[in-house]
């Protein structure tokens, strides 16, 4: 079992901790010190011996930080995580809404002038600490890199990630790691930039066809890289954590140890890129002027999915789907009994999956949220908050699979007998919109904003929305929330392109009522003439990966427009035949039930 | 007649006044000279006394600009009048497709190293020479203010417009121009302003209640003026221009002479605001390092009309909508025959709104298109081109009216006989199109690059798309083109506030076949809650302004959903309601036809 439903948080080691760490401020010369979640990688999920936010204030979430003075600590959490900090988090540590309030604003307000503010540098990025830098220091508060205080408290701090690293061939890669290097470096020559510095993971992962296991959910190896224009690499990682892939990754691929990053850099001749969005101020610091800011070349490469890719995408959702049609069989027999809890539930879903024989982990910790739980958006059923799943209600659940070839990300709502008052209504709303992205052509340039009203058209008609984005960035078998395309208002800067992998998941949550989100995964493709387009137009289009019914017993087909209609039907018969083949028994009744036209 | 029709253009004039220009450019030291369409009030239209380009060219387009080199000339036109400025310019002016060349990148591969280009600084913003400047200075050609190397030339220009300005009065601004004058100030002095320099004719009128009939179409005053940080006002303007409205100004406002204004700039004491995307290059450099660049303060709240205005341009649109219901009846009781001609249409149409007694001027060129005119997206109908309007063929009808009260802009499209091929099915899409951001409600903080697909997304679905916004702001009896919000999807910056009014206007144009458009005028409101809203969600919302049927012979009712339908349906009950007291006899009888349910 890859999820786990203990509670984690206990709030009373918050006070003691925070005192040990008030005691260290004067010696290290501090008046107070930040703390943040993130770890030196900036990824969603950290090791255990990089979880500091966690063991200082008992926070779980998976953004925030906390600052603590003198007098005063804090905790700066965002909209999603408001009731989550209340009851994790020791009321010491009071709680701050963050981004509304920036870190910036309340250090002016609560810092005494004169006062020096510690970090680690290793965890926040250049960009970040410039921003902050800037905004403190006409205010006479000073920023100083420090050694990390909770480290020296930390007395059980668990040892840092060792996995070994494996190779993902080329096979499921689609490209070699040494065409991808050499093709990077060529765009670092024609910039004038004599390397680059690579600090996410996945970003190396990407690059270097490799695959690793040091953190939970995303399978990325923890190491830093410096990809030279001549397209040699030099990986800097813990000790033998890459020996198992030296082979694969060839002599053109240095392997050299991790504390010898910043003297590497001392020594490096610039212009070096460096992305200040996620580059740890330490490492801008050791590069000095032979730094340059841009963005990690990685990015849009890795964003933009080879044919190999897709494809891998396309086997894992179709093996991925056949689990969660098992499942929902199983669900739609069981649950109409009134015995289920959310765990049982959630480690069904799981046991499906894995008897594919081909799950690698578990692809975020699922959300299950059955009546009013399902309205919690990022809901993380625990032993504490577990409760039944009652005939009547609706059951939300948002989860996912990483398999070699791909991963996934689904949701899906499901009817536990009668539903809801006005939740047909809100359901059919949401599946318009979802419909509308799925079924969208549109022409080159046009972004994640400019499509992000189309998932939300049906759902303002009523005067509902969402508070969330519509869509994220998915890797293959890589992170499940990978950027830089998304769909939603403030993505405007980046044009959707062939390849690009999204998740379509407008939902509607009415507090202490339901949740409901629908999601499935597009892969952005070139469209096909059509007889009636314009001459000469060219069209983007996407492809749906996800094959999974709807829940007929929440749709209004009268409400819809015929090709709603028609596309609803479309959908439901190529999942009944994609899916169907791999079934039998009830899961194949169930299928074709849930698969007939409207 | 406001209209006419003649062929204004005369390319054999051409070549020897290029000859001329380019036998004044050595004496006055210059290699080169840029010609401009603009004036230095920067508006759609130009005076007579200003239309140097089509002197110097016979270019009669809205946009664009000729630089004369002397060995080449050249012809800036952007997509709209690629075709046009074939037959109106002699080929010794080279057509560049602009903006896709900028004259910046021209210059650079036409003009030999050291050239030194001559300018007029009171035609070109200050943003745009500081633009070119930077990139012609490191290619080493040098850009220089001069005397305006046309005006020497042209023997019997005309003079400039002296047209006396007239009061708004307050029963049609909404607000006294000592308030605005006062609100706009408050804002100077919490920004640490003095004054604000306004260069726009529109940004004037709406500032002092003003109106003008400098030029055509657009109820304008040429002046310029100075706002104190104290409220008070100096107008620059031609002599006597003001006169009559001397009274209506108030001491607060001093009437001074254009020829002035220099002067009154290189005494101000800073900081002086002006914006650098429309105040004159030769106004901010007379501010040197005094002037502060920042948006013209009026702007925002010209675009965000206040109750009265609103209600004026509702008073408007039903005056117009009355006369075009009588011109849309007389069409379909004439167009039919066979014998109309595209002029024929113009002239009637502008009679009908001539008999409203209330029409102080058009509020643009008609567009008037019937068959393949129609897919020419900015057709200006003359002489030459005039044809007649068949049985068979679709007409297109763009145009608007200034009324006192209120401006309008709406587009019919109408079906002469029996509807080409397709021809309903794009009708229909369009109309899907314009219907859905017509009922769109969504949050505060949406901008038109986020709605903008709402209109589009209907066509894209067919393979169709339209190569141009779906809207613009419009003016409260001012320019029928208004900035600063727009649906388009490069409007990301500017978000829609209630009070602001737009332009709906998708299309779908078929070369050499027909043009089909279809524009309601609409102004965002708060939207007020529905049953099914989620509580505490507050959404803003569009009424409609504009009440004329749409053809209901080219709406295929079948393929919408039952809410479009509805939508539709309660849109042609609430245009018989308002519209029908207002006519008679035969039309009263066509608009109960044109208003029955689908």
């Amino acid at each position: 079992m890859f999820q786990t439903f203990e509670v984690a948080s206990n709030p009373e080691q918050g006070p003691p901790r925070l005192a040990a760490l008030r005691g260290a401020l004067g010696p290290a010369g501090l008046g107070g010190f930040i703390v943040p979640r993130a770890d030196a990688h900036r990824g969603e999920y950290v090791a255990p011996a990089d979880a500091r936010l966690a063991w200082l204030t008992g926070f779980t979430g998976s953004a925030g930080f906390a600052v603590v003075l003198d007098e005063t600590a804090a905790i700066f959490v965002d909209g999603r995580y408001r009731v989550q900090v209340r009851s994790e988090v020791d009321p010491v540590f009071a709680p701050v809404d963050w981004p509304e309030t920036s870190l910036a604003d309340w250090l002016i307000a609560h810092a005494p002038a004169g006062a020096v503010i510690g970090f680690d540098p290793w965890l926040h990025s250049a960009g970040e600490i410039a921003k902050l830098r800037e905004a403190l220091e006409k205010e006479g508060i000073a920023l100083k890199p420090a050694p990390n205080l909770v480290d020296g408290l930390w007395e059980d701090r668990p040892a840092p990630p060792a996995a070994p690293f494996f190779a993902q061939p080329e096979e499921l890669a689609g490209e070699s790691a040494a065409d991808k290097r050499a093709r990077l470096a060529g765009e670092l020559r024609e910039a004038g930039q004599r390397a680059a510095l690579l600090t996410l993971p996945d970003s190396i992962a990407w690059l270097l066809n490799i695959r690793g296991r040091d953190i939970e959910r995303n399978p990325v190896p923890h190491a830093f890289a410096l990809l030279h224009d001549d397209a040699r690499v030099e990986l800097f990682c813990g000790p033998g954590k890459a020996d198992a892939v030296a082979d694969h990754l060839g002599p053109e691929v240095a392997i050299l140890p991790a504390d010898g990053l910043v003297a590497a850099l001392q020594d490096l001749d610039g212009p070096v890129r460096y992305d200040p969005a996620s580059a740890p101020e330490r490492l801008a610091e050791a590069l000095g002027d032979r730094g340059v800011e841009g963005p990690d070349p990685c990015l849009l490469p890795k964003a933009i999915k080879n044919p190999v890719e897709i494809a891998g995408m396309r086997v894992a959702h179709l093996r991925d789907g056949a689990a969660m049609v098992r499942f929902l069989a199983w669900l739609d027999a069981e649950a109409p009994k009134g015995g289920l809890t959310e765990t049982a539930v959630v480690r069904e879903l799981e046991a499906f999956r894995r008897a594919t024989n081909a799950l690698e982990d578990i692809s975020f910790e699922t959300i299950c949220g059955a009546g009013e739980h399902g309205a919690i958006v990022h809901y993380r059923v625990n032993e504490k908050t577990d409760r039944s799943v009652r005939p009547g209600e609706l059951l939300l659940v948002d989860s996912g699979g990483q398999y070699r070839d791909g991963t996934t990300d689904i949701t899906r709502t499901i009817a536990v007998g009668p539903p809801p008052e006005g939740a047909a209504e809100a359901y059919t709303a949401v599946l318009r919109g979802m419909v509308a992205l799925s079924r969208a052509r549109f022409p080159k340039g046009v972004t994640g904003a400019h499509l992000d009203a189309l998932a939300r058209f049906p759902l303002w008609l009523k005067g509902m929305d969402y508070d969330h984005g519509t869509g994220h960035g998915v890797g293959a078998y890589l992170s499940v929330h990978e950027g830089p395309q998304r769909f939603s208002r403030t993505s405007h800067d980046i044009a959707l392109e062939p390849g690009m992998v999204l998740s379509n998941e407008p939902g509607h949550y009415r507090e202490g009522a339901y949740g409901i989100r629908i999601e499935n995964l597009v892969v952005v493709e070139e469209a096909e003439a059509l007889p009636t387009s314009d001459p000469g137009r060219m069209h983007l289009s996407f492809e749906t990966l996800t094959f999974v019914p709807f829940d007929r017993r929440l749709i209004l087909a009268e409400v819809m427009a015929p090709d709603e209609r028609a596309w609803i039907d479309s959908y439901h018969a190529e999942v009944l035949d994609r899916i169907g083949p791999q079934v039998d028994g009830a899961a194949k009744d169930w299928l074709e039930a849930a698969c007939a036209p409207l």
